[in-house]
């Protein structure tokens, strides 16, 4: 969410990272604000309208900002590759929580592992398999053709933590990820993505996110 | 999808329980027909177009069925509350494959185990809470108030699923969930959705499905 607002210059507000600002979240989350509340973070405020899961506030964002071909069939598909995006991302987090969101990674080690081999084994592949045929059948070197959509920022935010937590299995796919790690580079260098990436609203990759780098899990 | 055809009594087609149907679906799945590729099932095709995912399935599929009140606002928080729904049926499919989905549930039955009740204990409870807030909120009985949606339609297709998967934990959250099981018995009667059930169009709960019911995860 944060690439594509940077990407199209708007102006926004990273509430939980202003003083008072996990309170206010919580407030929304606790429904004490008028609306539909959202289940979980992270949700977007614009005006009156609040707008929950990732996904859904690309959906809403990336029109407005020439994020996404125009037409309804350009936006269904691409919608449909983030929600692929989604599952992956859910699958990333499952392997330090196969378990239990509410336990440590610490409490989980040994179901981490095995989740984590299969990961790392099956589901990596299949999944970059599959976003590589897709640059592929559009033509690239973005995923809608010549010019970039919010599907090409998720997956430079995807192909960059998946480097993070699983360099080594990142390295073995390195041949069968040429077109994702030439969309991650030409991304990266994108004059508003870069002037983000290097600011302090760019949060690192760290041990509490949903991509985590724990050697014995990169396979 | 199929509970929101059959409420709009809009004729589909099963495809894969239809003869050399499974094959067509594979034909699908790896690109031989023309435009962007589904992930994985459901997806549907409606002339040239295919939309895969099931929540952008029915994003596609209300407006034109009358299944969501009109306005953006209404799209976008029903979409938010379907995309809530796949969370919570994501993570019952976890339960009792938390390791990996290409193994057998046997072979992950103590990982099983530890999933499902931090899952019963702790994620049921909160997301019943969540949706019956939500009813609430509306006024019911529908999550937008007099109109049937096709979210009630889905909150139907996960409490039944609940029901059946964790009959002990659901029995547990009756007072709970009052709201919720008020509107799957009203979603129930509803003609075009009675007559579904009691087709053969219906696939019963089973054993290969995402809700399935092992005793020793309904803790």
């Amino acid at each position: 969410v944060r690439l594509a607002l940077e990407e199209a210059r708007a102006p926004y507000r990273d509430v939980t990272r202003t003083k008072s600002g996990m309170a206010s979240m919580m407030r929304m989350l606790h429904g004490v604000k008028e609306g539909l509340c959202p289940f979980a973070p992270p949700f977007l405020r614009h005006g009156t309208l609040v707008v929950a899961q990732t996904a859904n506030i690309l959906l809403y964002l990336a029109p407005r900002h020439g994020l996404v071909p125009s037409g309804n069939a350009a936006l269904l598909a691409a919608h449909q590759l983030q929600l692929t995006v989604a599952d992956l991302v859910a699958e990333v987090h499952d392997t330090h929580h196969p378990v239990g969101t509410s336990l440590y990674y610490e409490d989980q080690r040994p179901e981490a592992k095995r989740n984590a081999r299969s990961f790392t084994k099956e589901r990596v592949p299949k999944y970059v398999g599959y976003f590589e045929r897709v640059l592929e059948h559009g033509g690239g070197p973005h995923v809608f053709g010549r010019r970039l959509s919010y599907v090409d920022l998720s997956l430079f935010q995807v192909m960059s933590g998946l480097a993070y937590a699983f360099p080594r299995t990142m390295k073995r796919l390195a041949r069968s990820t040429r077109r994702l790690r030439a969309l991650r580079a030409r991304v990266e260098e994108r004059p508003a993505v870069a002037a983000y990436l290097s600011s302090e609203r760019r949060l690192p990759f760290n041990p509490d996110g949903i991509f985590r780098y724990y050697p014995e899990l990169d396979i």
